[in-house]
């Protein structure tokens, strides 16, 4: 793509007691330190939905807050917004229309009452769906029973997820949840959607993730360390799971695996770490085995062996993942981002994982009818 | 740009009993009779709010409705969303990674209760002003009120226009209305917010646009009259229309429109027809202004001339504009490309502006904090 990161900034993740505006300059006001204001030539907000804040026009909203006019875009894809975001982001620079533009993720969503933002949330599937009750615990739950019944997969293989991310994000100062929980903790809570129980659920978050991308040829200008794309692969398939053939797989993962793998020249057996989409546990699971980072069904060994934990053969959600980090929706896709740029400028301390030289996003939407995957090198 | 206009679709708008993946499709289907499916590399959504036809991830929706899988992305700006997905789209195809981009505007309003559909709309303005309990009508009257203040405008202006879209809409088989009204039907009807009447208003609509973008040098491959986009301007400013210094201007169309002009080596002079954003009849008289189709303050003299009728100096609003064809918010921005690039290749019918070489779209979201400009010729 000849793009590159040159700047970030993310919020502390959580309750955040400021509007949705001023959460978004937060964010954006970290990457402009790297990169000012007015070498930025169009913005793009990440944002899932305006009935959490009670407002859309968020280009215009943030153009009152940084009192400077821009060509500003939202665009949203469920919970994949932020990926599609970003590449759009990315194609705004490939058109040589640009040279730096500002990408910006963000949701405000603790202000709003939990039964209203479950119905919100819901509107990411389809209206057969919702219409016969269906949540998204409800339709990843299905995922998840199929894929025990197909693999021997086991809750206590989705319970290790949950703690290694819990783990991971203790020591992620921007993460939502700073505390560590065991496999029993897990295995005590609360069934949400049998077999997934409170804690395989990600949280309902407040925050904000930017960054800022100029061509490859100019990166070095702002930064020593500019991290770049070298493949993107964006995909969407229907939005109903009943009309699925496999209830184990997300075939948009897949194929926009394959797009940025073919793009990057890499296969799967070159990537080194991965932010992926665990908005429940077994939704890492799948991707695991979709991005083709082990066999198909074989995602429980890797879980098995902790060779997704910091230090093992591919570390999956360093930074804490959905579950622990935090999920405000529309942030997600470039948090995601952010991490992965921050652990390939070996600036993620206690969590650094040593000599990363290629990290990998995937980012899906509803029950993985959108998916984007990314890829970045030093 | 070097990007074209290679084929066009439109539903009906007014009171549509399908649902929104429907009315979409319909829009998409009459486009892709001139350009196949499998030529289409991505796809470009523009849609208001997912509270409407409580459905987001739009994307996913009409991959299962279409039954491929494409890159697609929805974009939202307030009512500006389809000149923003139109220019996203332009972009992708300047970037050299797709040569041929289908862009595609919905929205399915009429299903809600008009109380709660007030309120969504208010959700394009900002925080501050909703809170006042300010509606679009009554901000859009502020700017009237104080028109008629500076310029001597009078609701008998407002009327004209009001009248002549009606006109124009009789002859567009789309258009919400086929009913004429006279200036008495205009002056009697009930005031909304005073001096903006009912007939000063855009209604409520459901309703879908379509077109696909090819580049200039392939884009005989599929139509003998490829109609081109010589100039595009994006402007954003503050959301607030209690901080604008002027209320008798709107900001962005004029920076957004300077920008298009640009691009294009045109000049205002050069514009022979547009299509502009009359979401109340006072937006078309400002944007008329704006555009510098004449001096400021004097667009009234344009409408008692007759001169933005069909047949006069620079007909506004052919196709009945929002005012008469209807106002399906997501649609908007691209049924008023659908229609220059429809007026462009001649087939207007008894609407036919002749020998018409050079369009203009303007579309605004909100009281105007996002404005999209962008010319076609020939």
């Amino acid at each position: 793509m000849n793009v590159s990161v040159v700047a970030t900034g993310h919020t502390q993740f959580g309750k955040d007691p400021r509007g949705i505006g001023d959460i978004m300059i937060d964010a954006c006001n970290q990457a402009l330190e790297t990169v000012p204001m007015d070498e930025i030539d169009a913005i793009y907000i990440s944002n899932f939905s305006s009935s959490f804040a009670n407002q859309c026009h968020l280009p215009s909203v943030l153009a009152s807050k940084i009192k400077v006019n821009k060509e500003i875009t939202r665009v949203e894809s469920a919970c994949a917004s932020g990926g599609v975001a970003f590449k759009e982001a990315a194609i705004a620079i490939r058109s040589g229309l640009y040279n730096n533009v500002l990408v910006l993720g963000v949701e405000k969503m603790t202000t709003t009452p939990i039964n209203h933002s479950t119905r919100i949330i819901a509107r990411a599937a389809s209206q057969e769906e919702m219409d016969h009750g269906a949540t998204f615990p409800s339709l990843y739950a299905l995922m998840a029973q199929r894929h025990f019944f197909e693999y021997g997969t086991t809750e206590e293989h989705l319970a290790k997820i949950a703690v290694k991310n819990h783990n991971n994000a203790l020591n992620n100062s921007n993460a939502q949840f700073h505390k560590k929980i065991t496999i029993e903790d897990v295995m005590l809570s609360k069934y949400v959607a049998t077999p997934l129980k409170v804690y395989d659920c990600s949280p309902i978050t407040d925050g904000a993730a930017a960054l800022v991308l100029s061509s490859k040829e100019k990166s070095s200008e702002f930064t020593d360390k500019p991290i770049h794309l070298i493949g993107i692969g964006h995909d969407v398939r229907g939005i109903e799971l009943y009309k699925r053939k496999n209830l184990t797989s997300i075939p948009a993962v897949g194929f926009a695996a394959q797009k940025a793998y073919q793009m990057s020249g890499l296969s799967s057996q070159d990537i080194e770490f991965a932010e992926v989409h665990d908005c429940f546990t077994i939704a890492e699971l799948i991707q695991i085995e979709d991005l083709r980072l082990c066999n198909k069904g074989d995602g429980k060994k890797l879980i098995e062996n902790g060779e997704t934990e910091i230090g093992g053969r591919i570390p999956i959600n360093p930074s804490g993942g959905l579950k622990a980090k935090g999920h405000p929706i529309g942030a997600t896709g470039i948090s995601q981002v952010v991490e992965t740029v921050t652990q390939l400028q070996e600036n993620s301390g206690k969590n650094q994982i040593s000599n990363a030289n290629v990290g990998l996003c995937c980012n899906i939407g509803g029950t993985g009818g959108t998916a984007v995957v990314s890829i970045f090198s030093r």
